[in-house]
């Protein structure tokens, strides 16, 4: 093709090509999400990326209505690239209910696409991966849902310790009706997502905020905010106190706060056993702004990264399918921001390379290129990843291996394919064996591949 | 929600749901792919859904480009669904070939659309599972790409033999114009059109299209079905009859029947002490219609499913990137079409289900939860998947667990969780048993499920 016909290799803005490094790491995070829902009786589903329009707008607010990728199909039909993983989802159990043994519990992984404005960080197409236990509003829901997302994240080679907190919408809203009477129609919302940005502009920008809202005092402000923030013994939100403040008259939060109150403590009893040091912490100030909760809201923080925000969230919902179908569908459930995972896991050092543990078969001469395609066929089904030189010159081939970053080099000729045997050389310490027999290679492979 | 505002559940004809039994399938399928891609040193890549339109149309013909999904987004760029993983792939190299190493084995899996009319089994959104071996021209890629197919089909739990069947498009287009020596032009690739049709409409039908090509004689036509269709002793086109029809003249073409050979040689050696019976064929009549192609192609049938046509194909090609870069980019590669791969083990009855192997411990009182949720932390941890019952009656949770198809239900309450003990049930034959501590359950359960 003459260059004025060639095309500039370019992406979208906003769009990430994955390359094997990044890609790998994605890969590990999302096997061990997989596999802990596996043993977690987790279900994993998956809906089409394009939807009805109709199916979509009108869900996430009118700034999400302005984000999402919309055009007219081939049919004339409106269309839509879903922009989270839940819209879809209600269509689903609307849709297949009759299909479904409820509880349902689901994994849900897809990417998601936003055309917003591109920051740091910010992507127009991402992955989400959530977590749902649909079709009942019991304790062991919320246990369940939260304990599969602390084994998830103490699988995932974080390393270092985590924090999944604990909040309550309905007993938050309590507190803010019982400490602010007065707050207008709207404004409750606005207390919510005055308490969300605590971690942002604190305390007394939060007091600023809540003492700002029509109707609102400084004292009842004050009051609302002391409540929340007041720790008991354990580190906990004191649930004393707002009990006390809540009064004995209100039974049905006295049953959430009790409610609560076992969850945490039925979730440290799972979680003792574990390394990785995950802890649960109920912390009332957790408001998850404008969602539709219902019941428990949670966020998860890694210690180590302070400011980073959270990496996994969500919570109780009681009306999943409301929109498309008559039946009552409570849930729980979260999702992990696989993206700001693995930004995570970079920014603590936590990664691996793609072709880790690659042993790289050199080929000297061209006679024993079947010879070395017979080893490498041996080692893969060992379960030892092995490539073979393509590079006609043996020492092209060694570039590349080094350039694969492949711990062992084993190199066959004519001599080797009529004896059977190899030569062997370990690249961090330069050592060359020879003459080392075929049958032997797997097992000396393994001993070398552990060492390293 | 008001029942006049309700939407109705409905999905894009064309676009699926994946209930969980569909879903883990697809799932293990690709597992099986990623592990004997990883083996074989492939690395992983991803490239976004949405492209600039100019870099994914003009590439697949006008018929593709019609099925494109293309609209203007919100910075006003005109861009595309990518409709395969080829050309994004192109792109991608072309891109980043600074940052590869080369010859690069890549695998890429990912949905791609098509606005194409939907009859049974196409879809307008379907995933593809492409590895290719980029930057190099050399037969030992010939062989990798193909051992490495040859290792996923034999572990992807076909339980059933298949054929992968090599052709060479170079030698075909040598023998067509050998045969058929007046053809005009653009004829002859209406003679490798005609070729690919053998399967489908009989010696005959492709005899009358060759014939009736412009410049064609019937005994030319005859003379090309003859030798392509003349097979040795081996069960192989007759390579010796074409080698001596093209004559001693034509070294390239010697050469390339020379390597075909090689190439064939090396694979059986390397695919030998497979079970799961997949055997590789020469068989020049595979010409893969317009590709291209410009050295092996092949395909794969299951030997079992007559007609069901091919679950993996490709060949080389050798001009990867030209449209992006000035750098010749040599490859060979390969698709397994997922969904046809899926649905063939579908009609072999080689299906499994999303559950398989969950225990369900079932909670007989309230205050048992707590220790339920200790026992299934303990059952994930040790590999064994648990679900803890939500429902408040007893026997709506054996309903529950019946429903899944957990073999094993534990039940557990006051009694039990005072003694450390639970009462166990297989649900096969009904047996319980009673009293079995807490500490033996991990390993009663493992003899258990191995029995199933």
């Amino acid at each position: 093709m003459s260059k004025q016909d060639r095309i500039e290799p370019r992406r979208l803005k906003g769009f990430r090509d994955y390359l094997p490094d990044l890609m790998s790491r994605r890969l590990a995070v999302m096997d061990t999400i997989r596999r802990e829902a596996r043993l977690a009786g987790f279900q994993v589903i998956g809906t089409p990326a394009l939807e009805y329009a109709e199916i979509l707008l009108g869900q996430g607010g009118e700034e999400t209505d302005k984000q999402v990728y919309r055009f007219t199909d081939h049919g004339d039909r409106a269309v839509a690239l879903r922009f989270d993983l839940t819209v879809p989802f209600a269509r689903f159990v609307a849709e297949h209910q009759g299909e479904l043994a409820f509880p349902f519990k689901k994994l849900q992984m897809g990417d998601v696409w936003r055309g917003e404005n591109t920051q740091k960080g910010r992507y127009r197409e991402f992955t989400q991966c959530d977590l749902d236990i649909i079709g009942i509003d019991a304790p062991a829901a919320d246990v369940d849902i939260l304990a599969v997302f602390h084994r998830i994240l103490s699988e995932a080679k974080l390393g270092g310790p985590f924090t999944i907190s604990i909040g309550h919408r309905l007993i938050l809203s309590a507190l803010i009706r019982k400490t602010l009477p007065g707050l207008a129609g709207g404004a409750e919302t606005g207390a919510l997502v005055a308490i969300d940005k605590l971690a942002k502009i604190g305390r007394d920008g939060v007091l600023r905020l809540l003492s700002a809202l029509p109707g609102a005092t400084e004292a009842g402000a004050g009051e609302l905010l002391a409540t929340l923030t007041t720790k008991d013994q354990a580190g906990d939100t004191d649930l004393a106190r707002i009990a006390a403040l809540l009064g004995e008259g209100d039974s049905a939060q006295a049953a959430e706060i009790q409610r609560l109150r076992e969850t945490v403590q039925t979730l440290r009893g799972v979680a003792k056993p574990t390394a990785g040091g995950g802890r649960f912490v109920v912390d009332l100030t957790i408001a998850r702004g404008l969602g539709y909760y219902t019941g428990i809201v949670f966020e998860t923080t890694l210690d180590e990264l302070d400011g980073f925000g959270s990496v996994c969230s969500g919570g109780r919902y009681n009306d999943l399918a409301s929109r498309f179908s008559s039946r009552e569908l409570p849930g729980v459930g979260g999702s992990i921001g696989l993206d700001r995972l693995v930004a995570g896991l970079e920014e603590l050092g936590r990664v691996g390379r793609s072709a880790e543990g690659l042993v790289f078969i050199a080929v000297a001469t061209a006679d024993a290129r079947g010879y070395a395609f017979e080893l490498a066929s041996d080692l893969r089904r060992a379960g030892i990843a092995a490539d073979v030189g393509m590079h006609p010159k043996l020492g092209n081939q060694f570039k590349h291996a080094d350039r694969l970053g492949c711990p062992v080099v084993v190199t066959v000729g004519s001599d080797e394919r009529e004896r059977r045997t190899v030569a062997i050389k370990t690249m961090a310490d330069g050592v060359e064996r020879r003459d080392l027999p075929a049958s032997e290679l797997v097992g000396e492979l393994r001993a070398v591949l552990a060492s390293q």
